[in-house]
């Protein structure tokens, strides 16, 4: 602790101040919306052409930025933010940055919080937030690319394919103790047609295999790993759940990769969608499948 | 069919080409690099802001842009194709798209096809990317932020939270018939700790409700319903399973939905992440859990 912020009691006013009712400034802003505060930005997976233009035109104009160090590509920050002042996050508690950015945004310094990927998943956005709300600072987010989509375009596929991959889980091990009924990775590479994106160290992918197999996954389940997506150093290891481990540990990485399992992932064939109508087939991205009769 | 191409076969010649192996090209670029041919761009959740850096710079250097129709925002199309020819795929197949796409960079035109949200996520991009391929034309997809991003930074929260939500699952309903066997939206929900993001037309929330009651889903599941994320109409309907379908019928919206279940969209508590090392917690999205060491 560096002075009177207290995270812990400003997580915990915050949570219970919202446990019942929405902030008022869900209803009054939309996602991508420029406003006040101290944005929350999402990266995308590291190329800085992924960055999306809202992360661009605030990192440009930031004083001052707090990254996810390492796990931010720096040629997005010598991209953007050569004029800012920058400090890396990592190995920092909540007690150092929240203090930090609540005074920079205080002295009336512009103020950015960049999170690598989207902030969504697996990010700890919130309670930096929570905290920074009940220190008088408004926050707000901004989403980014995952870099799960950064990998399935390197891999030229995507990660739901008609009649193969129908659905997509984002998950990691749960927990130190890897507790088996916290973790569902075996659960969603089960179903069959599910493509599972394990968000994950290089250094805990041969311990994870080894667990999916004693859990009943077959050993010649297809995985693509993509290490560093859309980094210049980005490379692809293929192999299955029963030889991945060793050929991600002879590679020697020691940093974040993406690990897709399923057929998708594999490249593996796929049913033309061939649906121009059917009601159970309109999401937000089947550009083929709209009936255009259900929309505006 | 306007002329000789036949997308059927070309399909099943690439994918058969590529069944045994790796396009070379997977291994000599990376997302989000400038390079040769027609790419396939997630224009994202919609609001220009939150196209990537990539695809506006693609869709500003455009003579042709093939867009998903009114799954695109028209803000979007505006904002930076006001000086290019504009083609609505909606309703249009693969027998016409390809032959219109191929010519037209033939003709030495610059051609960006432009898909909602992510195009690994429910789009038919790959599809189309075979057919065009099989015709001599280069193609190669571009990620974007997919709408439940949106959706979760307009609540101003993650899908995942720490203790609350641990994985995310995107889904749909499956099949004309709805067969269960199909549909995993009762198993995600029922994991307990699954952000379930279901991608949806607003005219198919009730039935697919009604289904998760009949699987067993508890009624009183909080369900938020985020229509239209990041556009500039974009509403939220909070209810449960139980309830969310009457009020969406309620309130009379006839397009795409982000439907997300479980208690980390509802605004639910979390624990603070408290992890700077564990193995099994660094993610490319763990700002505040990475372990120096084990990065570079």
């Amino acid at each position: 602790m560096t002075d009177d912020a207290d995270p812990q009691a400003a997580i915990d006013a915050q949570r219970e101040k919202h446990a019942h009712e929405r902030d008022e400034r869900v209803y009054e802003h939309t996602a991508g919306d420029d406003r006040e505060g101290i944005p929350f930005v999402g990266a995308g997976p590291g190329h800085p052409r992924l960055l999306t233009v809202a992360g661009k035109e605030l990192l440009e104009d930031a004083d001052l930025v707090v990254h996810a160090g390492s796990l931010v590509n720096s040629e997005l920050l010598e991209a953007y933010c050569d004029h800012a002042e920058l400090v890396n996050s990592v190995g920092k508690d909540l007690e150092e940055l929240v203090p930090l950015m609540r005074d920079a945004y205080g002295d009336g310094r512009t103020v950015v919080r960049l999170h690598s990927g989207d902030p969504a998943i697996y990010g700890a956005a919130l309670e930096q937030m929570d905290a920074l709300e009940h220190e008088g600072v408004p926050t707000y987010l901004v989403p980014g690319v995952t870099s799960a989509f950064a990998a399935s375009a390197t891999l030229r596929t995507q990660l739901t394919l008609n009649e193969t991959a129908n659905h997509v889980a984002f998950t990691r091990p749960q927990g130190k103790t890897l507790d088996a009924e916290d973790d569902h990775i075996a659960e969603f590479v089960g179903m069959g047609d599910v493509t599972t994106c394990i968000y994950l160290g290089t250094h805990a992918v041969a311990d994870t295999m080894d667990r999916l197999v004693e859990s009943g996954v077959a050993p010649d389940t297809p995985v693509s790993v993509v290490y560093h997506a859309s980094w210049p150093d980005e490379d692809i290891i293929e192999g299955t759940v029963g030889d991945i481990g060793e050929k991600i540990d002879d590679a020697g990485y020691r940093a974040s990769a993406m690990v897709l399992i399923g057929d998708a992932a594999a490249g593996a064939g796929y049913e033309r969608s061939y649906l121009y109508g059917g009601w159970a087939n309109q999401g937000d991205n089947d550009t083929e499948t709209e009936s255009p009769s259900d929309d505006d």
